[in-house]
């Protein structure tokens, strides 16, 4: 072991991006380069391209409660510790796991600093490879019901859906949650026209990432997976004709109900 | 002159994160470092730490639609030109701009390739700073009416609020805009209880930046500026009492109506 055991443990989680080693910060980078231990998701753990000897904690997806307690310990016990999480780990990601088991335990990790390093999410990072869905009000909603009930979902993508807001879908299908996807599209389907423009991004970031433009009404539902991230637009939202992928759509930074596809 | 022109002219779009040099992607200090033109705000070109001897046509604040064409222009000339943004570029910032230049100017740059590079977006940021407020389903709104109707506005943040979303501002106020954010507190408090926890960041990721947590009823209008990002809770969101700043404020990633502060 060439590694240093920290005087003093603390604990940073970390987001390295949605893949791409561009893409992640120099601090997550530094951090993770300094760090005695990584903890994570082993998949995400897989991803790290920094240089590190650390000794790596992986474990399976549906673990977090317990993972973020375990690196809590780790930190507690004088080791200088990286939660690693894809994108942002603000966002549906590990953050909010490690801050609520500090919340559950008042007082059994008082003296362990935490620490929360951003980084690119993982819809910014698909709406930047065809231009800019995201340049008007969005609202940001996971579609897994395994942690909150369906029906809260629903009325969110109702209301999102009925204000105009684009949206970002996180976690759209799983092998346990076949039918949400599509019902979500139902549901947005209500509040807008079949053509409206949507992004479906797989592997972002990764060397076989797999971009497309397509419409609500021409989505194939079946193509969608765990590792896709999708972005539906708002009623502004426009594909260029003509351009390649990368400056395709855009949403406007105006907004003119009485002339949606006109000059401000 | 030391910039080399290229042969080919080509254009990027990138965001260097919320002023914080750890916080600009590898990617986009590459791409600022070979480029010959940068182009953008003038707040924003004071804040590029990279290395570069590109020429800088800085430009002021309310000039986005010339600001991009004359990008466009540049590259179109042979440049190598970089519009910088501030946080993530496709958020409220160039990205929309310059895509929307293409779509109304159809032929004029053709020939011209346009990439958009992510960055760190300032809500990520600030939420970084507090723990993992956005841990759960979130909007991200611009309070600014100067290029869509209040009435909008108002209609998103009852949408957003009304169905339990965290909700992050961008653009809160302004000289020309005192009254907004005072509104949109008003409208959001119609579903939202006093004690509700905003994060109110100013200058995030700067030297002199300025974060609290506050809650909705001790929330002071007249402290927010333009340089300032908000972040308001949702019925879930908790602060962790005892809890240094950095590790202090959550949303869970679960959802139960029935018991919103108890466990899951």
């Amino acid at each position: 072991m060439t590694t240093a055991i920290a005087k003093v443990g603390r604990l940073a989680v970390v987001g390295i991006g949605p893949g791409r080693l561009g893409w992640c910060t120099p601090e997550v980078a530094d951090r993770i380069a300094s760090a005695t231990d990584l903890v994570g998701y082993t998949t995400y753990l897989d991803l790290v391209a920094v240089a590190t000897d650390a000794r790596r904690h992986g474990s399976d997806n549906r673990v977090e409660a317990k993972r973020a307690a375990a690196a809590l310990d780790l930190a507690a016990a004088g080791r200088d510790v990286v939660v690693v999480s894809s994108g942002d780990p603000g966002v549906f990601a590990m953050a909010s796991a490690v801050v609520e088991q500090l919340d559950r335990s008042p007082g059994k990790w008082d003296h362990v600093p935490v620490d929360v390093l951003p980084g690119v999410s993982a819809a910014h990072a698909l709406a930047s490879r065809v231009g800019a869905p995201l340049g008007h009000d969005f609202c940001t909603i996971s579609l897994s019901d395994v942690l909150k009930p369906w029906d809260v979902i629903e009325r969110r993508l109702d209301a999102a859906a009925g204000a105009d807001f684009v949206i970002a879908l996180y976690n759209p299908t799983s092998r346990h949650r076949p039918w949400q996807f599509g019902r979500a599209l139902e549901v947005i389907g209500e509040h807008r026209t079949p053509d409206t423009p949507m992004i479906v991004g797989r592997d972002v970031g990764r060397p076989d990432e797999h971009v497309q433009v397509v419409t609500l009404a021409t989505c194939e539902t079946a193509a969608i997976d765990m590792r896709t991230a999708v972005i539906i637009g708002s009623s502004t939202t426009r594909v260029v004709p003509g351009r390649p992928l990368a400056s395709s759509v855009y949403t406007p930074r105006w907004y003119d109900r009485s002339a949606t596809h006109a000059t401000a």
